[in-house]
């Protein structure tokens, strides 16, 4: 997606740890208008399938993750985290690393907002080492219902993520695919040799 | 706005300490749809202005103040939350109680988010003791901008939010007002004698 790479490369920070700031329009400020138009093109990705509901993470999946769902006239479901596991009989629950925060956070979704039988696409902002789309993946399964895919704004191409969740047996879609940030340099996967 | 109290009226939840459960469209599963009609509806009530910002608080604010934002050509900034105060020269923070969760959080915004010399409109899907939306204030007065008001889906007219609120000199405007969770019944401020 043009427009997208045209911002990673305009207002993106390239951090020590191969970290990728770009919390000017995606994850701390919000460009609506650039949400809305993600959400499109994740939707459209997908257009093939009959999607029933789009899952996401709290806080910064769920712009994209609503816009994605609005596009796809479904509901949005967004799994909360806590640092510690909390047991709770009405939620469905798995364990999440995050590559940037280097925390684990038990996520979770009440039963009731995840129902069985459904075919559901996981949104998400980052794509990394693919620990937080293989959780909400294990909600859906947990849930009895079916991985449409999983569609990501960013990812980062030379990070596990992708492949991981292409074994598991998921559809990927990023809307912008870094294959390196060396030298603090963004370079995507369509333009690397 | 009646499609939101008709939303309340059919789906919302009435748990002991005059908690109100709206999770089914609002800040756990949400209605897209209605997201975005809340947003325009917001814009509006605040068109009298001129709003350079929408200012939010992770995680359930997100969607309704992606919407407002979406609807008045601005961006969003959503104010982060952390249990313990994190020291931080390149952000404002400000300190929050949860009245729903009974815990402190301090909330933070990177300053360049939050330039100064703005007029910016505060965003929440709750309104019920107004500590959050004190918070959020709070940073905006810190970067030297100007609060427009605060606009928020549902407020508990029953609590002193919104007094607190207009006490402070801010203009509110709710887009369902509850004036009563007695006997688990959900009366609507209109409706009351």
């Amino acid at each position: 997606m043009q427009t997208l790479k045209d911002r990673i490369r305009k207002e993106g920070l390239v951090l020590p740890g191969d970290i990728l700031k770009v919390d000017s329009f995606l994850n701390h400020q919000i460009d609506p208008k650039l949400s809305i138009e993600m959400g499109k093109e994740l939707a459209q990705a997908f257009s093939d399938e009959k999607i029933d509901r789009v899952l996401t993470i709290e806080a910064s999946g769920i712009a994209v993750g609503l816009a994605t769902a609005l596009a796809l006239n479904v509901n949005l479901v967004f799994a909360k985290k806590k640092k510690t596991l909390v047991m709770n009989e009405d939620a469905y629950t798995a364990d999440v690393f995050s590559y940037t925060k280097k925390e684990h956070n038990t996520i979770s979704v009440l039963k009731k907002f995840l129902p069985p039988n459904e075919n559901v696409l996981i949104v998400d902002d980052f794509l990394a080492t693919g620990s937080a789309a293989l959780g909400l993946a294990e909600l859906v399964n947990k849930a009895g219902s079916h991985v449409a895919g999983v569609g990501v704004a960013i990812e980062k191409a030379f990070q596990p993520g992708h492949k991981n969740l292409e074994k598991a047996g998921y559809r990927v879609k990023a809307l912008a695919s870094i294959a390196s940030l060396k030298n603090n340099q963004i370079t995507f996967t369509d333009e690397a040799e």
